[in-house]
């Protein structure tokens, strides 16, 4: 099983939070995988990157007969495969926490995901946030603070980084780049993921990415 | 940890199709729990009904120390909790399957969400289903032939419901109340799963509602 091949089909670097959680996952239960990077000439990618999708279909991790395309099951398959890799809490409750805020960050935010695509090239000082937005950033910062509070940082659970962190990551890029204010404890947090050896990795990827994504006129 | 006292909130049957996805979950593990449903004057309740949550809180599962407040986060807390209700399927790949298209319904299909709201009392022979909407509606179908070929029906991975059943079910009311054409795969499907008993038990109780929410101007 763990020798199967592996291969983890995403989009752009710059800009697809999808693709970065889903690699982030791969990486923290050690899978041994090759990246496949959709061309931004790709339909598909382009209907993602214009938030025209019907439904998202990167990343997508194929291993041995098994294909998996949805963030939350790749961390589920990713989690049976390789249970000691910490991906969830070992506690019941915890993990019971950790799923609950992983899945409302999988089906929420809208308004903070349309109105602050991830961007890592970019950085706009004093970025006018519309109240929409602003609401879902006050649920953000209230999720991480019961977290940092229950568990102690200086990740969401405690001293190891799991599924939550993976799925806040592009959060925390999206706060630095559209210059968002936050709490010593919530920006502390951002700094945490963005030192992250396998943060800094993709995001050095990220910055190399060529521009020819800019004619897509995404709004930013 | 079976006799824990177990309550689920809930906001309106006849309305919120995620309340209707967490209960069918609950009533599939054999979880014996009692219903909290909070009321249309609850403010969280008319902003989940008018899709300006920032993001949904019900259904919430409490169950002794335990808290799980998003409708995947309680599949998986189940699974766990009564392995052997067969809420996945006993096998690896199509676990990981009926995860990901799961996955796909709790992410995704936002045009068909926002333009086909579930309203079990309603029908609207003849609706015209916009261009967007049609996307998320084909990929629908697609996603269930799919199923159909490799697993055989009438349920989406065979013989029994699973997760996937109840994450498509509010689609199959949606597709009622809305008139969508179907071809005769995708129709048989979602007479299955309207005669499903805990389904028919739903649907008489949303029907009985009172109609006190009609006041919120859902855009139908």
């Amino acid at each position: 099983m763990w020798t199967m091949q592996a291969t983890l089909t995403i989009s752009s670097k710059n800009y697809s939070s999808w693709s970065l959680r889903g690699w982030l996952l791969c990486r923290m239960a050690g899978l041994d995988f090759e990246e496949i990077i959709l061309s931004s000439d790709d339909p598909s990618t382009r209907a993602e990157l214009l938030l025209l999708s019907p439904s998202f279909l990167v990343p997508r991790l194929t291993h041995g007969a098994v294909s998996v395309w949805d963030t939350l099951a790749i961390a589920a398959y990713l989690d049976e495969l390789f249970p000691d890799t910490g991906l969830l809490p070992a506690d019941r409750v915890q993990r019971a926490h950790c799923r609950s805020i992983s899945g409302e960050m999988h089906s929420g935010f809208v308004n903070l995901r349309s109105a602050l695509p991830m961007n890592l090239k970019a950085h706009y000082p004093g970025f006018k946030v519309w109240a929409g937005a602003q609401a879902d950033i006050d649920r953000v910062a209230s999720i991480w603070r019961d977290c940092f509070t229950t568990y102690g940082g200086p990740w969401l659970f405690g001293a190891k980084p799991t599924v939550a962190d993976a799925m806040y990551a592009p959060v925390c890029t999206r706060f630095l780049t559209y210059d968002v204010k936050l709490d010593p404890a919530c920006a502390a947090y951002c700094q945490t993921v963005m030192a992250w050896p396998v943060m800094q990795e993709w995001v050095t990827a990220a910055k190399a990415e060529p521009d020819d994504l800019d004619e897509l006129d995404v709004e930013f």
